[in-house]
């Protein structure tokens, strides 16, 4: 897609003014430096909180590439982890442990790990609570105060789990359900609860990747360099940075951040209530929500009236359907209207789509919502899945525009 | 919805008389009875089998009321049970037995159900394998050869199940999470399974009903009379006729309608391949998925070029979210406009619409999809869950019309 293109239409003269800043900063090393953005990390990010380090990626940079710049990614850490907070890479040194329902315990050398041959995914990294102030304005919720930029599209490289358990020699007891994985990174405070993620084992053997590169590069630290845990089609709970040891266990763990924490009730609630999580009335947030953005005009952008107005976007789901259409309305949903998709770059990737409108003089509401294979869409009204934790949001994506 | 009003129009004259057909047959004792139509039933109904008894309704019955009346309602019965197969109601005799997790067994008189508060639920009764002979067309499956006319829409009346309790004074031992239900037919060959089916008690808690009349009369045998299990959402197999035991249980029955039969896989499979059912790897075919149907006009119909042509149709789904829209595209899907929903008759009824379309001369293809509140949508290839049962079929409904 060439946003280039669309520019010199000059049908929405802010908007292009807009892109081409992100795209200047998102391509040079940010001149000023704010005290909480890493030297490496583009200047525009939005420092959400300084300690954790939580950064989200304003529109502008979204926009720009179908491939987030490691410059222009969100950042969402738990543990203060200062001394990771850096995007350099940090050497392959130490082990992987691996322990639990396994015949016997292994200790993998990252520098044995990196011989192994290497795949590469390109994939949505997003926050489960991305969105998460569209729920807020229902019942206000504690957490990330996400808008809509807890999200990025990157190009993983490492080893394939699966692959790696065979070189690693690792014989998996057949009782072991799920792989509980555990990063570096400590708690700084006396009594917090050190993060540790659990996911199914048939998941981590189907598409599981030991990821040490990030768009190329080594995997900054602040990413969780030197070595991750990536499962594509997963919220980015579950991608544990600094990954040090897979514990192989018959059930997924009780640990705060599995089981009260990124989990959403099996059942709809209302809007303000509290709820106790259990294994059995709630769900882990794992498999990413169909979802879609429209980039291009952006919210509250000015059109040219009566000109075919070039409108792009991205759409993406967990990756285990493919995505049919993406729809457009600018009628409040009365009519819809396919846009053409770009060509697929993978099932867990951004897919990029297009298509021209034109706009009568006047304020205009746009509204985009992606289809799957499997019959899955955005709902009309993504409130309706309000939950205490705020995760998960997919509404249809609604915007306004104005034409002149 | 007033289809008296679509055949004044003239515009699909052809389909005017099919449905004035259905409507006459509908509304009298049909004159003819071929042997394996009860009396009481319409003679226009295709029999698929008759022992035990399977008959499916037509499109013109189906179209010509909400209401599917008790006369066009399709048949699936799973024992030969020929003394039940008739249309006359039975007596309210005998007792509906509680046991299992439960304080004390209870033996609880029909006579006394009767002096219960009544209720009434106007919902959807169909059978999983309604339009099985979409999936054949993939890859041949066995079972009823359904097309698209096991289903119907009823007013079942009867006593809600959680009522029943108190009334009752069933006191349910915490660790009962299914009710087993058992019907009074029997296996007419040695070595059959006695039909049972486990439904989860929290499901039937909160809507299930002990129903005694379809339509404002006594439920006539054929379908279950005195007693049968009714939970509005769910598909057939779980209506449970000719009730007689509830077992209340900590799991569900491994029976063989529960598994391997009445099951789809959690994952899609390739079509034509079999599976070992599991309780992991499938999943009971329970809640009815979103569907559509076009009615008005019918495929193959004929239709006035250039003229409004009226289309007409429901949609459906498990009645735990409200359909938002129920869209109708004539190119295939590139654009899709929303209809006129008619007022609900409860969440888990037939929701009709209606819009009205004009047509080039020349034949037109006419897809209709209908869009829930909770994102669901109707899959653009059905196909793509065939699975070996043929359950679920879902997909689009697509139909031909010509106009000239």
């Amino acid at each position: 897609m060439d946003r280039r293109t669309f520019m010199a239409t000059g049908s929405a003269g802010l908007l292009a003014t807009q892109i081409t800043a992100g795209l200047k900063s998102a391509g040079a090393e940010p001149q000023i430096k704010p005290k909480a953005i890493p030297t490496g990390k583009d200047a525009s990010l939005k420092v959400i909180a300084n300690d954790p380090l939580v950064l989200e990626t304003p529109d502008q940079l979204l926009a720009a590439t179908r491939i987030t710049p490691n410059s222009a990614l969100f950042v969402r850490n738990h543990h203060g982890a200062k001394h990771l907070a850096d995007m350099l890479p940090r050497p392959m040194e130490g082990t992987l442990k691996i322990v639990g329902l396994v015949d016997a315990p292994v200790d993998f050398s990252l520098v044995e790990l990196t011989k192994l041959a290497k795949s590469e995914v390109e994939m949505v990294l997003q926050c489960s609570g991305n969105f998460r102030a569209q729920f807020s304005k229902i019942s206000p919720i504690k957490g990330t105060p996400w808008d809509k930029g807890g999200i990025g599209n990157v190009r993983f490289g490492g080893f394939r789990f699966n692959e790696f358990l065979k070189a690693a020699k690792v014989s998996v007891h057949p009782d072991a359900k799920f792989v509980t994985a555990e990063g570096a990174d400590q708690p700084e405070k006396e009594g917090q609860v050190d993060y540790e993620k659990s996911v199914p084992l048939d998941v981590l053997m189907a598409r599981g990747l030991l990821a040490t590169e990030m768009n190329g590069v080594p995997l900054p630290a602040v990413h969780g360099g030197p070595l991750r845990l990536v499962i594509p089609g997963y919220y980015g709970n579950v991608q544990v940075k600094w990954l040090s040891k897979l514990r192989f266990e018959g059930s997924e763990t009780s640990n705060f951040f599995q089981i009260p924490d990124y989990r959403t009730p099996k059942q709809r609630i209302v809007p303000g209530s509290s709820m106790e999580y259990t294994f059995d009335n709630s769900e882990p947030n794992f498999d990413m929500k169909i979802n879609s953005r429209i980039f291009v005009p952006m919210d509250q952008a000015t059109v040219v009236a009566g000109q075919a107005t070039l409108v792009v976007g991205v759409a993406w789901n967990d990756g285990t359907a493919d995505l049919t259409t993406v729809e457009i309305s600018k009628d409040q949903g009365e009519t819809w209207s396919a846009t053409r998709l770009a060509p697929s770059a993978g099932p867990f990737a951004f897919r990029e789509w297009t298509t021209k409108m034109s706009f009568e003089k006047g304020e205009h509401s746009l509204w985009a919502r992606a289809v799957d294979a499997a019959g899955r869409t955005q709902p009309l009204d993504g409130g309706l899945f309000w939950n205490p934790g705020g995760y998960g949001w997919n509404g249809i994506e609604k915007i306004r525009v104005t034409a002149t």
